[in-house]
């Protein structure tokens, strides 16, 4: 294994909290991942990726450096890809899903924040995460009370640039995000000193959509019965997605996805035929956070489908490849963005008909309604999400969680109890 | 005392739970209000309306009703007042200042909702407010999740239109909420079949602007030493503000401002010179939401000024009067509300100035920020007012609560150590 400490030094992480939270990770991977039976082939390259996390990536992102390209971080899944790209830098979708640096996120922000923010916080501020230490530039956007406000005290610690996402989407709020989106090319021109260019873009729409293509043809093939991969490992799938090079990463789906049809044609799964089928629903699960997940998988129930951003929320849609003007591709982006149907929306009813939808499509029994403590915007839909699912007559739990261990028991006692009713 | 329990009933309120909550407002008013010493005797005004609060200006709302003229809720600063009035509506702040049907609200709502909001879905809820019962419309406003989201529940109980404040104040944000100001006056158009012109608007502007000069002189003369009125009683008058007719409480505010310059150049005070002078800055106290403010007063500090929404923030900017054509008008309306220094905004450092200079103005000893649990966008801010104020070198002491009475001993407790401190 080659050893990354003189890259890490010079990215100013703290070494000795570094390697211990590397330590921790390795084993939480152990237990979670490695431990599975029967998995794909296909899984050594999550595998490979996911030991070199914080290794051979980073060290693609400094060559990249060296080279003159910008990379570019970012916490939600409005920042469109699509513009970094052509502008020749690399987007990495900045993890947040571990427990690290709590105490120091809470001296910049409320006790009461959810622990995604309180982990980007925690990262930043203990020297913890590579990536957020090699970007050249960090892009926000005004979802949440909480990000919100939380990227203002980032801004005082690295460059940040925000992206306003309004909260309804009228015709007047099209124009607001057409602006955005015009203003963070500006702003990616500027970074890069880039043009972008009609043919740049055309390929970068291209490769995202590619990547999203994928991810549809992986999440399809889950309908199988029985469900040909985990849900852990399709979460990883996901959360990989955001880090790791996009072209890549597409090809390596592509042929996980080959080995997933091979598979299913041999009539083979995960897991025995007429095990529990469950959806997940509700807050992103940010890398490492595989606690739920795994909690579920070994409850004797099956993960077919994610309802998140980490998951279909951000491999629903297309941008519309149909127009080669930049003018029309500027559009087609602005209107791919605009229908993601994040809570932070109101009202966001759309949310209500893909959940059911998706639910139905991945042939699920139930769903589990996740929310992160704290999220509000979450928080409210759940009551909504609660009557659309009775009204399709699919069960449904729900458990508000954070990334500490203490609730694993608690938590792991209701999901059997949920997944023995649907049996 | 007439009897409205006619009215009350024809208003559909559960009179029983009613009953309870008017004997316990009694008795709660009684105790912090009736007890003061040396009082004004403009206070009568605020007794008077506050015994009459579910009675005599419910009634009026009632005839008003009867004459064909409509009566608009709402629950944020940010409804313009001069719309609603130009085209001959009523326009009332919704109380959401007490803890009742907070369990029926918990069905809607999460459990980790500030006070405020679950207390305006529990009034509504189990029918206990005669305010929202006797409305034609309600409006409300994407400013925080909660609020955001809350309103999504609301929607299917009452007739609502949603304003959207949009979450920064860029040139395009303007034209945003310019287009939200207009909208704003279709549907009050459409509500009361009247025609908004020119006319009608700039007597609005200036029943509202003279309501707000009324309130600055009370700020103004509250910089005297010793404090000529309690904190409790101008919280009170700001409370009321948000409910009596515009034009009878302008003229009752200024008959309270000329005594209080009478009893100033007389050397008289609510509290003995030298009594710390305490200024409230945070979340809105809406009625009767009186508290931390009695907690302070009988910590042996006087409050001085409120950086809150229902206080200073509500009413530091006028609507410029300079214009007489319409369109003139809808644009010094859009700009004085979007000057608004809510914390939903981001960045939103003018806040910071505009405490440090009420401060300084008010001739505060120190600040008590006011924080309601789980209120994401002013806890997150309170880090920022926290150095702010540091750097002015004025103290400041964090409360962060509830509407429940089970925190009051250790609150006091707080509250008189910070008090001591400043003596
Ligand atoms: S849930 Fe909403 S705010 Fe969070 S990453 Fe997804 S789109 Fe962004
Ligand atoms: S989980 Fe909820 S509170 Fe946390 S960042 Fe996402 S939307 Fe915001
Ligand atoms: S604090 Fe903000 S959201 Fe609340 S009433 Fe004031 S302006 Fe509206
Ligand atoms: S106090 Fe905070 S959370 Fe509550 S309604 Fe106002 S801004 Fe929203």
């Amino acid at each position: 294994m080659t050893n990354y400490t003189d890259m890490w030094e010079k990215l100013n992480l703290d070494l000795k909290a570094h390697d211990s939270l590397m330590q921790v990770l390795g084993k939480f991977y152990g237990d979670i991942y490695l431990s599975q039976q029967g998995r794909l082939k296909g899984a050594e390259y999550l595998d490979f990726v996911l030991s070199e996390v914080h290794g051979l990536r980073v060290q693609e992102l400094q060559d990249a450096k060296a080279q003159g390209r910008k990379i570019v971080g970012t916490f939600c899944v409005f920042v469109p890809e699509e513009l970094t790209l052509a502008a020749d830098a690399v987007q990495v979708g900045l993890c947040s899903g571990a427990d690290a640096g709590t105490e120091l996120a809470e001296t910049l922000v409320p006790r009461n924040t959810c622990a995604l923010i309180k982990s980007f916080m925690g990262f930043k501020l203990a020297r913890l995460c590579p990536y957020i230490e090699s970007c050249d530039l960090l892009v926000g956007e005004t979802t949440c009370d909480g990000k919100k406000k939380a990227y203002e005290q980032l801004a005082e610690m690295a460059p940040i640039h925000i992206m306003e996402v309004p909260q309804k989407k009228d015709d007047h709020d099209r124009v607001l995000w057409k602006t955005e989106v015009l203003r963070y090319k500006q702003v990616i021109e500027k970074l890069t000193g880039k043009t972008i260019t009609a043919d740049k873009l055309k390929t970068a729409i291209k490769t995202v959509n590619a990547k999203r293509r994928a991810l549809q043809r992986l999440n399809r093939l889950r309908a199988a019965e029985p469900a040909p991969i985990s849900g852990r490992d399709v979460l990883l799938v996901n959360q990989i997605s955001f880090y790791d090079d996009p072209v890549r990463f597409t090809a390596k789906i592509n042929e996980l996805c080959d080995e997933i049809e091979a598979r299913i044609k041999q009539g083979q799964g995960v897991a025995p035929k007429g095990t529990p089928r469950l959806m997940l629903s509700g807050c992103p699960m940010a890398v490492p956070n595989w606690k739920l997940p795994y909690i579920i998988e070994s409850s004797g129930a099956v993960i077919v489908s994610e309802e998140s951003c980490i998951g279909s929320r951000n491999t629903r849609d297309l941008v519309d490849e149909s127009t080669d003007t930049l003018e029309g591709m500027l559009d087609a982006i602005a209107d791919r963005y605009l229908r993601i149907d994040c809570a932070t929306f109101t009202p966001n009813t759309e949310r209500l008909d893909n959940i059911v939808q998706l639910a139905k499509e991945s042939k699920a029994d139930g769903v589990i309604h996740y929310g992160l403590l704290f999220c509000q915007p979450y928080a409210h839909e759940f009551f909504k999400v609660d009557k659309a699912l009775k009204d399709a007559g699919i069960p449904m739990l729900s458990i508000e969680t954070d990334y500490s261990m203490e609730d694993v028991g608690q938590l792991k006692t209701r999901v059997e109890a949920f997944v023995e009713m649907l049996k």
